[in-house]
């Protein structure tokens, strides 16, 4: 199981910061849709040169123009780009095409989405990384729960990551599932011990 | 009815090199998706510090952290900002309500949204102005036609634009349906003569 540390609502000198302080706890570095939009994606180049041996997670959140934001993002350094899952078929489609021909790889993120048959149809595009996502809005009214974990209950090949306020009180709930990827963000960045925070999380999911 | 140009896939400069060239025909000024992703909202606040009297789109495609994306955009010079329809719905009500505060505006972008029940849902929670949206990976199948014009026919207090692929010979069946903005991307900003493209269609729209 990977654990990948989100940076959102970071200046951009935090991002390294906070990643310097937790390297040794974390496989995956994400840099949120908020950081990107303020930044571009000047930032993503700066985070893969500086930690090449991490896999870079673009959370671009794309809608539509598949191709060529896949693109942009691969282009500055990500190895994992996102899409919407309730983007057009078409979109996801594209996305999934020019990663693969990079070999690099797509993560649908199901915002949303809350039918099986959707993301069957995902799947079917060549969807093979899922990520069950409780939004920072949709928070507010509740969290993730045994229910969307039985949305992707089942797929084969399929690789599935977990994202929305998880905390170190939360995560053991999330564990059972066995999710490939664990994603934390305030839980890790607003730590008073970010490296302390990051070994526990990393620590409980091994 | 107005003429919003949309900046997208094009390197900074020749952002402003093409509303140099349009300015006297254009109302809006959209600066794109891909635009904000590539270089940040660093562009928004430069293209508003050189047409303050343009209204001025980000086309922030927000999906989630709906005050957070909001305020980033309109801090740095954006009048409207754009949010997906099929966001979680607390996201949208974010967004409006960041925006009103501010005496700015939301618009909300219907890509992928084909029931009328969502879109009294929206106007419901405070949506005035819809963005009738065919994306660019869709339009390989087909583009805007009535039928998505009925989603909003007969709503109160709403405003409507519309985007997708419109150029000189598609405009009049668009024109048909009074939306209040009408969208228009590469028939402006790839024609050979911009300026003369811009002018046609602001001529055609009045």
């Amino acid at each position: 199981m990977k654990l990948q540390v989100a940076l959102d609502r970071l200046p951009w000198d935090d991002c390294f910061t906070v990643i310097e302080s937790v390297k040794d706890s974390v496989d995956f570095i994400e840099i949120g849709t908020g950081v990107i939009k303020e930044f571009g994606v000047g930032i993503i180049k700066e985070m893969k040169q500086a930690y090449p041996e991490k896999t870079l997670v673009a959370d671009m959140k794309i809608c539509d123009a598949g191709k060529h934001e896949t693109a942009l993002a691969l282009d500055a350094g990500a190895d994992i780009t996102t899409v919407m899952g309730f983007a057009p078929l078409q979109t996801i489609k594209d996305c999934i095409e020019v990663a693969n021909q990079a070999d690099k790889q797509i993560m649908v993120d199901l915002l949303g989405i809350r039918n099986r048959e959707k993301i069957e149809e995902l799947v079917e595009s060549g969807a093979d990384l899922l990520s069950l996502h409780i939004g920072k809005d949709e928070q507010k009214s509740g969290g993730l729960d045994a229910e969307h974990f039985r949305l992707v209950e089942g797929l084969n090949d399929v690789q599935t990551a977990v994202a929305g306020g998880i905390n170190q009180d939360s995560l053991p709930a999330f564990l059972e599932h066995r999710p490939d990827v664990i994603i934390v963000g305030s839980a890790i960045t607003k730590a008073k011990n970010r490296k302390e925070a990051a070994k526990t999380i990393k620590g409980m999911i091994k």
